[in-house]
């Protein structure tokens, strides 16, 4: 029942980038946010686009911000369009309801951050986001309930 | 003739809660705006997620800014979607267009304030605000309009 | 080490505003604010101003943002004003380094969120938040540094 | 005549907290910028408070914004408030003129980014970021000009 740690942290953003390099994937960029949705950790590979922080933070943020992975924002999304316009302002901008935006559970099935993952098709982020998680010995959870 | 009090958001905040409870729904923030538009209660439940505050904010807030239930600004943004992106960004996002922004009428049918709820349904949020309201013996008003 | 509880924020929330009452102060706000700055529970007393709200927001979130009551921003701030202006501008005005914002901590120590209050002198606002904070068991953190 | 580099930008943000535990410092946020002012990494320790990612990335932005160490900024901040005042405003609060902004040379004398820490003394804040930039085999710029 602990905080997400640096340590956790250092391992999502490792792996996350290695799993990318493996998979021969576009350059990406890799955010890691506490269960209150403050940066613990990013990494920015080169040639990474000048957005991309921007979009990964959001779909992080927005996971944290309803309690749900992005990929069930996206599928939400979808079906109230006005509703969402309206998070984007009600938020200042920070969600960002497409896959790749993965919450971070512990043992305990507690919520304790998300990683957001911008740069390559939102299938192969998430996939990238997942493979970080489970090397640092906790649960992504990318349900859209 | 009376202000909205606090005795009265709190009777308002305690119902809400408890109604969720009793339904077994999803964590649930509440938020309380008087008048004039200013927080007179707030209450996030455990587990409910970060954006809970500024959601439910908006639909109060939206609901008082145009004198209309939020399910009321629903209906009209599904017919009038570019106004509503205009009311985003005039309102500076305090806006959310969606059910669960619930209108506070006094006896004299005067608006007192308003209830705002997310984190279940849009259906669920706005029945637990409404009982809130009913609990203080005030009018709740999700008329469409 | 669990996370704050709205439970426990409800007592610091109620116990504060009785200290007020039964010290006559001026009509308070109250803010509890998890580890994250997320708000867990707010109250505003019948009189106590429309900016009140934001200011015990801002006094809390600050104490937060430097993991340091906001007496000792105040400490800070009092030697080092240019640097205040840009924590201003920075956190897009979310801190507030006046006497009131306190950080609540928990068995071992932990940060686990805060409470800041506004509507009488600072000495007062801040006495009511250490008493809420310890009606609820857990300890309040008002140093300097 | 490379740009930074993730590799070069990992080897900074490792050393510069190795560098605060050696010296057992306050807990860090660090954040490294690329020359157009985009993260490329940030780690933010356990304990660091939630301001501490913007007020590092501040640091930072604002050297890269002037093109001076956030100490020379401090230092014409002392003689010129007005300046800093709007330089706050028109950059919309991304630049913190205190020392712990530090640029990064090539060995052409090109600055190819920043780094920002905040958590301890500034004076440790700058200490450390030296000690990273310097061990990824850059030039740490720090004068005030």
């Amino acid at each position: 029942m602990a905080d997400l740690s640096l340590e956790q942290a250092d391992i999502i953003g490792r792996v996350a980038l290695e799993r990318a390099r493996a998979g021969n994937s576009q350059p990406l960029t890799v955010v890691v946010l506490d269960a209150g949705g403050h940066v613990k950790l990013a990494r920015r590979e080169d040639g990474s686009g000048i957005a991309r922080f921007d979009i990964a933070h959001g779909k992080a943020w927005g996971a944290l911000g309803m309690g749900i992975s992005s990929r069930g924002l996206a599928a939400r999304a979808a079906k109230m369009g006005t509703f969402f316009t309206a998070l984007a302002a009600v938020t200042e901008g920070r969600m960002v309801p497409v896959p790749g935006g993965v919450l971070i559970r512990d043992g305990g099935n507690r919520i304790i951050g998300a990683v957001g993952i911008s740069g390559d098709t939102s299938d192969v982020d998430e996939a990238c986001a997942v493979a970080g998680i489970e090397a640092a010995g906790l649960a992504a959870d990318i349900e859209e309930r």
